[in-house]
């Protein structure tokens, strides 16, 4: 598609500098072409400007001046993501229910509802208005999808879950899988039954391949507006709070409480049982051990306070070799010293 | 469903202190309401039971005596675990063989198997009794699945495998993908093809989206009783003994053996090519390098002795800035000594 | 299937020792029977060559004289993968499109190409020749897939991505699920829709449940020849070079660059927006924080040169209770000396 500069702009309800012009897509300063909107936030990227090829630029007002043409913004992620909405085109190809589905005649989908072929609908299950489900997902016996969501292809939702409004699930997610709980006995791990659930709020959303356990006993719960990436582990009976991000392959151990606006970047673990206060910021490849505080920042495995894990780890531990050398000098200097001295070791 | 104290005592062989009552689910001493029955093990949650509303509690002697009306144990995770068999209502709404199905004609099934719509089951396999399989599950040509298993959604085993009885494969788990081998050669990676199989044991369950992959020659095998979490990866040719614990996102690369009761800690890495002893216990995010004694108990990566590794790496790491300064301040008064002694630096 | 040892030879144009026999398979020299064909690269399992029952031993020339048959390589892995092809067989059990198959009518499917029951091609979608698509695998509109490729069961192409020729895909591979890119607003994460593509060359394999995202915009590129493991994560906009090895459960995060013949081992972590240049090597559980050059052997999180990590973290860290004892009592002894030569503190 092709949008004029001018409409693009009004509709967006944003200022422009320079000519009007035809733009039909969006892409990077250095990617761009005549006919593409760019966009720059981070200064590391400044010097493309002179170099980018794009016919404009999405940007804040001090970078503007240096471009021919500019979409004034004050938060260019923002109109970055409404801008992209223009252009985006929903992924799939068919609408309705397909006749190659399964859905039980006793489940409630609605009218506007898409079901793909071999989609799996179970007995009781609601699916909201406007929801898509796409070939291959499953939706067990009694479980509630709200309205606008997008479950992706082979995405699992297993029975007696509950999901909000707008949440969206990547391929192969995994939600109400059983948590992970064996009681020890003379004849080895024996299951124990999770008969919890797992509640989703409004949007979220949760990434590929992902998996999110049903609670041993009551439920494990997702915060509307959390978003979780690729190939994360939610424990059993785990609380994530609203607005958190959990960044991929990150791993929460059963019955943990994340509280608000929690970020745990790539590859962090969070063991059992801990709490996470509201607003903490976990570095990549984090082993957490113990309760996190409200708004402290963290790096390291174990994991402690990221500016003291940067100059512990990140500075001295690469000169420990060093280190070692200089003590065992002064311990021969200062042995000498003792000698010269005439003090004996007792 | 509701039960009757009384009968639930009767039904799990136990004693139970207090008046008779009706017991409608179980939960946490937090959330329990008074037809509720909770649990108690863990002393941190001791005082809770001043607080819980739950109708019994589930617990052994000392405890017992705290509460109005307790189900005596002296097992309590065991005996949690019979009390949810009572309560849990097993996944699924459907029974047979559905014609949405794929059955090739030369497979196997029981006549009391389950097998969902959009499961596929290849030629020659076979299917035990009472056997379900779930809807996009897929059972590869000449597959042995034992008796009892449960497939859930979307989960693969390829094909020329052999699954034991009662095995239990969470959504999205992956067996006998291939391993990863290649040969160096002048023209790139040339692919090994990955002619081996997987074997699993009785008993053995294996998480959500965890990945098993086929032996390059010979056999992959999973003793019976281990139980395997989510986003597991076991390489080509691995062997884990009986009643062992991999938990969440724990590596395990090809070829290395592990014994009986081997303990692996969330993402924990294991190389190509080492044996973990009968026993040992691995915490979390662990990177071992050689082979392990039976019983060690290691932490770290790379894994040491876990007390020394949380002397070394939890306690004296991060006063290394600190030390560093001692050293250089010891450093410039054994100079300022020398000099006082006359001791020259050559 | 078995095969004369000197038919195996003619056709791998080798050369044997000892004499002719059958050859049923191949396995391990622990495991192999006298029908089997064995191999040895490793000069670890030498000693195995004494007791292996093998009736031959695929090898190169020192270990040869070693055994009474051996078939003689240059290059034992290239040569045991041309061998493991000779008794590969591959999996699966149907040809040609099955009617349980979703096939869009305005899909190109080439004629030798097979698409198994469950198995979904998009509105649009190209299918090349000899190319098979197993159950339950999800082809998205617009996407083209080449010649010779294998999609595994239940992995998911998203749609408008393409695919080069003998692509190999492991059961439950995720291609094109949207990048993980979300904007600040005031009323939370605003998700930026991805409206980019993932391209991937000839010869890529693709590890089970492993994820790759589609680019927010522009291309997440995966360069001909590389190897990924399963369980990999790899971010949105994220370029991969030639001939790499992606080893198992390591996270790539968006925009980051790696160039050709790069290995990363397993569970490693890449952040965002960094560059990794030709041919550099990463050890296992590795955290990168910055740019790599071409050619660096990396370890540790921060990684650091190889050699200095395991230095200073193997040989140091352990040391250190050990390094702040010797430190406290330098200080002690220091005071002792001051006090004798009657220095004192300021």
């Amino acid at each position: 598609m092709t949008i004029k500069l001018s409409a693009l702009a009004a509709k967006l309800g944003l200022e422009y500098t320079g000519a009007d012009r035809d733009i039909a897509g969006v892409n990077t300063l250095e990617k761009a072409g005549p006919d593409d909107l760019s966009f720059l936030v981070n200064p590391k990227y400044l010097h493309q400007l002179e170099t980018t090829k794009a016919g404009c630029v999405l940007t804040s007002g001090s970078y503007a001046a240096k471009v021919p043409c500019a979409l004034l913004s004050e938060n260019v992620y923002m109109d970055l993501a409404r801008v992209a909405n223009v252009f985006a085109r929903p992924q799939g190809c068919l609408e309705g229910v397909h006749t190659l589905a399964f859905v039980h005649p006793d489940a409630d989908v609605a009218e506007t509802a898409t079901i793909y072929p071999f989609a799996f609908v179970g007995e009781g299950a609601v699916v909201g208005s406007d929801t898509v489900i796409f070939a291959g997902a499953y939706v067990g016996e009694g479980t509630v999808i709200g309205k606008g969501c997008i479950l992706y292809p082979n995405c699992v939702v297993m029975g007696g879950l509950t999901l909000g409004d707008n949440v969206i699930l990547q391929p192969g997610a995994v939600l109400g899988g059983d948590g992970y709980g064996y009681a020890q006995t003379p004849f080895g791990h024996m299951k124990i039954p999770q008969i919890g659930t797992v509640a989703v709020g409004d949007d979220v959303e949760i990434g590929s391949n992902t998996a999110i356990d049903r609670a041993a006993l009551d439920t494990t719960r997702i915060g509307r507006g959390t978003k979780i990436d690729n190939l994360v582990q939610i424990g059993h009976n785990v609380e994530i709070g609203e607005h958190c991000l959990i960044i991929g392959q990150t791993g929460i151990g059963g019955s943990s409480v994340i509280g608000n606006g929690v970020v745990l970047a790539g590859q962090t673990g969070v063991p059992d049982n801990v709490r996470i206060g509201d607003g903490a910021m976990v570095a990549a490849q984090s082993g957490i051990l113990g309760d996190v505080e409200p708004g402290a920042k963290l790096a390291g495995s174990p994991a402690i306070p990221a500016k003291a894990y940067f100059k512990a780890v990140g500075v001295c531990t690469p000169k420990l070799p060093e280190l070692f050398k200089r003590v065992k000098n002064m311990e021969k200097e200062l042995a000498a010293l003792k000698a010269a001295a005439g003090v004996s070791d007792e």
